[in-house]
């Protein structure tokens, strides 16, 4: 049985000394956030995570969510937890006041989502997609529209989903065929299938608020030609209550590697006679807002990432202390001991405890910066901040996800032959994290739009700007002495001067030989993310040196120093490999012709 | 629907030009290979799995093996599947003649084994089981028991199985606490119980044969006191068909992540009196004969990790293929076009399919070099050969199957949201892999034997040689001309200097600082596996480059030349980065208490 208990005290050192949380709680809307107000927020949060979430995360992937003629059970425990949740007023941390959300800022309610996701991922979906469609809603929609659901959505009343895939047309939305038809009273009558639908039916709430992708009849092709709608299970009476069931089925769900809980819907839009919508915003314009949402989905997706790192490497943990075998290396005959003894069991769990407290600081740096970007009262200040947020949810995404697999893998092999069988929980880590790099855009179309949208096209400008903030760290190294900083510069340094040949190399080539760049696309992510991750740990060296210096006795800051370290020589080391494989892999990736193969 | 059809000419092309097969054909008992020989093997062996192993193989593991009271029922079509494997004669192929074994040299086996493997590997279990206690019974056990045992176990008639672990000792044998009693009658009354024992019941044949370590009564404690013993399920008739019931019983089987359709029993033996069995070989020295069963089955874990990369590969890449989505990058408003344009696909396939050759190419040198060290006349030439295949079983046990857990996951990435849904298949190759890093004995204890036994109690002076071996091919890599050998060049010479300097550190740490070492040991592993597969690739390259300017218009030539690059430009190039932990990585390692985690 795996525990989870949010790893609170990193979580208020990132949010204070790296993510900046003085500053944000001075930005306009903020200024109710005080330190004891997010120590309580965090405590609740942990609080509801550990003891309701956490426990169905197991049985939830044992009995898995179950359809029967169109219609889904969620796993035992779901709807009573789905209920508290709401009652205790966890749907509503970041949405808008005016629709009775919290307003918290970002980087308190990713560390929130944090622990959601830790808990029990499964659970967390439901929510996040939730929100991404108030999103979607309060960006784009009528005030009619706002009026009727977000109120509701915002409570959790309501839940919401994202419906863009459908059978022919996984990441490419140009080749979306579900059609909407004006009924010329201002509804639309939709006709379709879409796949991959999250939480797309449930029993947890009355209603449930559909954000459909589809073409008006005389929509341009490709993605110029999408609109948004919002498609209700039940259409709305005149009161607001839910009424007749519309025709939006639910025709089967998915059988998966993980995530069992979390039902994946095909839904049917229109068997019998059309699903009644409404239009959100403009027609054709429907890609750009549900690019919006995507933006802040991917984002939590990343955010899966670092807490399924975290919660493999605390059930690993776990494991290593409490179980004993073989006696200490170089001691013959001694004691047994636990395996946290072992070297290599010592590599791969400070690798997992590194990795995850790197993936940690870079998405909430983001976070705070998406809040700068949304509410600073100074536009150079926002539009700066924007640039750094949209440079970095690819890397938040794709890099987190990326390593919370091998991570979770890593978990699964220090248990052992434990790990693989499943009643030890380790290998659910493993396969619940195995989605995370594939749904809100697979990682090689982060790295896509990484390398294109905001590399290429401003021809670098931000990655370099960054890359020169990270420089300024350098010079804080040498300033320090000891062996840990040190190693933390020589890595550091050979990391940014590997990430800087990359960012020419993609830069230089993009514009001329798109696919030549691209085949660097994905390395050029990982590097991104190891180097950024290894900035933000030596910044968090510097800051424990000098707390320790200031005589300071926390074991925190001792603990953080050799993690930055290891990060240094075990992760961050690989950067120079990978800005290798960007600058001279295209040859050799594109020369054969598909029928070599 | 996944198909596997055996990769028969890269077989060939390793066999022949790279292991030396013609020169394995010239060892003693080995007059009968001929290329006809070797190809009509490799034909009916590719029937064989591709056409009856390869269907079972999702079907076994939606069904897998079931435990009914004692009883174990394997999946639908296993018995027969069984029965046909055994009638064909391929539980044969490496065994003995004298015991009606066809004696054919290792290296020939190794590609047969590769094709069990790949096409369903969970089946393959039970004759690899099998073919490591045949082994052991053949070195070790009494006249009386090789006539017994072996021609039934050498015809498939019988299985066996080998049992080390127990709940409180899983990679810590000298925790083995299962013991035996001896009778005075030249038998013993086994009492204990085993886990994780692959196929220890099952319903293929009329009898098990159980390879059990346990101690006797006077035994000294630790590793110096365990003792191997054969302990048939049914004991043996006076004419040596199968007679009454032994007290050995399969109390449970596991619910694991994967292998679903191999029976991993609980075995306890002795609760109504004891089970009986006999010695082999001499007292307390079971352990000696366990790790000669062992490093074949470590060998043959190795081959799991190219088999499952392999149908991996030929996976993703069916589904590359066929699954046409989005338009050629940079191609604006062009015709939709299947996956395998797009570059990081691309990528994707070549990083498998180039990282599964190099496998192939190591573990079938080394197969090659073992034929040499059981069969050369030459005493300097088998001890050479020895010392190489003692060095690499930890390598291609250890990177084979790391590797192939991430081919795996990639092989799913190709896939996207359908590589997450269990009927695509991908995610069962990710499932299987998953157990190899781990049985036969963990990534790090295949690191720990590498660093120690194979490398720092000799200074260092096989993988050196290996080394300066490999910088002989540098050389030739100069003479030739062209973008490709320039890039192979370069990234084989960084490799080669990376893997110096690693085991320059290895060789004069590891006597004083054991646990410094071992901490590099995982990293060191990994790079000694990257490096060696890229002097096979490069040493490919060059027999390509040579068939080529003889006027050969092969496609599989050119391929290979472009794959070698793939290999050098994106694999290799990560060597610098695994030293460099190897080297620097171990203060941050050890530094934290185990309450500072």
């Amino acid at each position: 049985m795996s525990h989870y208990t949010a790893p609170i005290r990193d979580m208020q050192f990132v949010m204070r000394e790296l993510a900046g949380l003085d500053e944000v709680a001075k930005l306009p809307g903020c200024e109710e956030v005080s330190p004891d107000l997010v120590d309580a927020i965090l405590d609740e949060a942990n609080k509801f995570a550990s003891e309701v979430l956490a426990p169905l995360n197991r049985t939830g992937d044992q009995e898995g969510a179950k359809w029967d003629n169109g219609k889904v059970t969620t796993a035992p425990g779901w709807r009573d937890a789905y209920k508290q949740f709401t009652e205790a007023g966890w749907t509503a941390v970041a949405c808008e006041p005016e629709f009775g959300g919290q307003g918290l800022p970002k980087l308190i309610a990713t560390a929130v989502m944090e622990m959601w996701k830790a808990a029990n991922m499964a659970f967390s979906l439901c929510p996040m997609l939730t929100n991404g469609a108030i999103e979607a809603i309060t960006l784009s929609g009528t005030d009619e529209q706002k009026a009727a659901y977000l109120p509701k959505m915002v409570s959790g009343e309501w839940t919401g989903t994202m419906n863009l895939t459908e059978p022919q047309a996984g990441s490419d939305l140009a080749a979306v065929r579900t059609r909407a038809e004006p009924q010329g009273d201002g509804t639309y009558r939709i006709f379709g299938q879409k796949i991959f639908i999250t939480y797309g039916e449930h029993d947890m709430t009355d209603n449930i608020v559909h954000l459909v992708l589809a073409r008006l009849p005389d929509a341009p092709e490709g993605v110029k030609g999408i609109s948004l709608f919002v498609v209700p299970k039940f259409l709305l009476n005149a009161d607001g209550t839910p009424g007749a069931r519309n025709d939006v089925h639910c025709v089967s769900i998915e059988h998966k590697l993980g995530i069992h809980a979390s039902p994946t819907c095909v839904l049917a839009f229109g068997d019998n006679g059309g699903a009644i919508g409404t239009l959100v915003g403009e027609p054709n314009r429907g890609l750009e807002y549900m690019f919006i949402m995507m933006n802040e989905a991917r984002f939590a997706v990343g955010m899966e990432g670092v807490a399924l790192a975290e919660r493999a490497y605390q059930h690993a943990l776990a494991y290593a202390k409490d179980r004993i075998q073989g006696t200490e290396m170089g001691v013959r005959g001694g004691p047994k001991v636990s395996i946290i003894r072992h070297p290599d069991v010592r590599r791969m769990l400070m690798s997992m405890k590194s990795q995850t407290e790197a993936m940690r600081a870079l998405a909430y740096v983001v976070a705070a910066a998406n809040d700068a970007a949304h509410r600073s009262a100074d536009a150079a200040v926002r539009a700066e901040n924007q640039a750094f947020v949209d440079l970095m949810i690819p890397v938040v995404k794709g890099w987190s996800t990326e390593n919370s697999i091998d991570v979770a893998s890593t978990g699964v092999q220090v248990h052992g032959g434990m790990g693989f069988i499943e009643e030890t929980g380790a290998a659910q880590h493993l396969r619940d994290a195995r989605i995370t790099t594939i749904y809100e855009g697979t990682t090689a179309i982060q790295a896509n739009d990484l390398i294109g949208r905001k590399i290429a096209r401003e021809g670098g400008v931000t990655v370099k700007a960054l890359a020169a903030e990270m420089r300024g760290v350098l010079a804080q190294l040498a300033e320090q002495q000891g062996d840990a900083f040190v190693a933390i510069r020589k890595s550091l340094e050979s990391g940014i001067a590997a990430l800087e040949s990359a960012v020419e190399y993609i830069v230089a080539t993009y514009g001329k030989d798109i696919k030549a760049a691209s085949v660097g696309s994905v390395p050029f992510l990982k590097l991104l993310g190891i180097v950024s991750g290894g900035w933000l740990m030596a910044r968090a060296a510097l800051v424990s040196a000098r707390r320790l210096a200031e005589g300071s006795d926390d074991e925190f800051y001792k603990t953080k120093l050799v993690t930055a370290r290891f990060y240094a020589d075990h992760i961050l080391s690989q950067a120079p490999g990978l800005s290798y494989a960007v600058v001279n892999g295209a040859a050799g990736a594109l020369e054969l012709d598909e029928a070599q193969f």
